[in-house]
């Protein structure tokens, strides 16, 4: 996607050939700022304190990050260390240790003194097929907007999406966001409800950066306002993207996202939840039991990140002193609540058949 | 309730015997500093501006603001005019309306020469009136809570609430907090979900700063976390206060306390609404369709007030410039999703017949 008028995508190989340059989301929407990773802690710190975030670019930066640490020493032990230091750095997100799995799978077979030029590599395949795999997950859902757009000939589609899986938690383009992108290339008239998204704000950050430099109509909106724009039909259709989607269909993805599934549901209103399949856990079927949910620190809900009228920002304490706080990054929203999976394959009702049906070969 | 050792209700009359003075709310919990109004215009300010809020102690606030405009002219035209100002200050909450008529009964018998002092007399027993009103709902909520730690007994009794429905939003003790603070001096081991209650974070700032003052228990959560404990067990009842609720049981209240009400349904979890019966519109019966929902300034939702590391106070930016936003101040709860509502005079099905049995001088 493009950032004043020059082309980007996320995650890239700095000229040196060997380390990386990340966008810094902690400083959006206020300042557009890079950042070089140059070792597998720096990739790891990016991570954790979610420089980068988003499931499938997690997954890159840990990818790329796994190269770094074979440039020092490209042993199996190494290896071995590298993946067990990089795939704790959140616990939610399955990409993660999926693209780490690739990784080591391409790598094991490989001589240790042949290692680095291939886990370079494989990482840029990594990162070309999350943009191919996007662009594709945007194509099929542009035809459930089309529909929807074509039972109200001449009125604005109204969407809504939680958090950011726009092109800033991808390599490019997004997933719950690739199909709004799309429509409104297509030039299907689209306004997106944008939850600010506490405590982080990524849709107040970047989600509305995203749509707001595509020229994309849109309202940001406080969490607790979706349900009452259901209720008095302003919403035709909600969108998001998931950190781990069991084998069953149930999502793991920001928390609040059951409070809007649930909504949606009453309403009537359709709820789809957009992912590449790297996203399903294929080991797992209960997602309230088996995903563990991130325990993010308190701080985050008692301060914010604010900018002054100066243009300086600065974090800002928000609650009662000596009120503690509790931050769980996660939620699972039931796959009675969704109304289909937008993947790379099409769109699938949220159910064991139904991925199946689509991922026969994974599926088991 | 006390603060600093020192006993304060929210609003009462200067020791010149005419003006008032409240607490400025919109100051906490960063310092607690009162504030003079003195006249009819500093009234309808502090409860348009929020300086004041929640619906019982913005109908106190009118009802004093009505005294002060009296004084200036006692005449018919200028009660009206004074009635006029005052009740199109909020458009949601219906014990705005309710007071103002109670003083108006109380004061169209009375020649205009004679109405100041009548009116004062009124104004300081409507607020009297409020707060037995709420040691009654406090005491019938109380039993719901005792009921649930006699099923728990030992452990501790988990309590969601979402806005400020404590001493803060009345003239003292509270609505939804009153059966909480009962609880807590009767023994019973509770603690308290505080949503933080974004756009005006009257959760995180004031139910969490009433809540530690008092020593009771709580954490601060965003608004999107509530149903990921409910979905764990982890809240045993809901308790908020409302704005308008209908002669049905639809309960109109802050923004996003709907989607707590479809979680609680969806989990079990019983979801109680405090309210005098001030609070009931009987003239209504659908509460999405006939309940105004007043739209705030998006600048709520983009801005913040928070406090810097060298404890001054500043508003901050949180949004990416240029990003359109929207702010519906309340939503409306279906009856459906109501377990009970909690009455001056007990607690009764959210529906026509419930609310008819306790007041049935009213229900018509």
């Amino acid at each position: 996607m493009k950032i004043h008028g020059r082309a980007y995508r996320t995650i890239w190989v700095a000229p040196d050939g060997w380390s990386v340059v990340v966008i810094d989301q902690t400083q959006l929407p206020f300042a557009f700022a890079t950042r070089p990773l140059a070792s597998i802690d720096d990739a790891a710190h990016a991570i954790k304190s979610m420089v980068v975030r988003g499931a499938p670019l997690i997954g890159a930066t840990a990818a790329y990050g796994l190269c770094m640490a074979l440039r020092e020493d490209a042993s199996d032990a190494a290896l071995s260390r590298a993946y067990d230091l990089l795939v704790a750095t959140r616990p939610t997100a399955i990409n993660l240790k999926w693209a780490l799995d690739q990784m080591v799978e391409a790598l094991r077979p490989v001589p240790p003194a042949g290692r680095v030029p291939v886990a370079y590599a494989r990482a840029a395949r990594l990162c070309d097929d999350d943009v191919a795999t996007n662009e594709a997950i945007g194509r099929h859902g542009l035809s459930i907007i089309r529909d929807i757009a074509q039972r109200k000939p001449g009125k604005t589609v109204n969407i809504l999406t939680h958090c950011n899986a726009g092109w800033l938690a991808c390599v490019d383009w997004g997933t719950a966001l690739a199909p709004i992108y799309m429509a409104h290339d297509a030039g299907i008239p689209v306004h997106v409800w944008v939850d600010e998204t506490r405590p982080r704000n990524q849709g107040g950050s970047l989600t509305a950066y995203e749509l707001g430099a595509h020229g994309v109509k849109h309202t940001i909106i406080v969490d607790n306002a979706g349900g009452h724009y259901m209720q008095h039909g302003l919403v035709d259709m909600c969108i998001v993207g998931t950190d781990r989607t069991t084998a069953t269909g149930d999502v793991a993805n920001k928390i609040g996202t059951y409070l809007k599934a649930l909504a949606a549901h009453d309403n009537g209103v359709p709820f789809y939840v957009a992912l590449p399949s790297s996203t399903i856990d294929w080991t797992i079927e209960d997602g309230l039991r088996q995903i563990e949910i991130e325990e993010r620190s308190a701080r985050e809900v008692t301060h914010v990140l604010g900018q002054l009228s100066d243009g300086s920002t600065q974090t800002v304490a928000l609650t009662a002193p000596g009120s503690p706080a509790a931050n769980p990054a996660f939620d699972v929203t039931p796959a009675r609540l969704v109304t289909g999976l937008v993947t790379e394959r099409g769109v699938c009702p949220a159910t064991r058949a139904g991925l199946r049906r689509l991922f026969a070969e994974r599926a088991g």
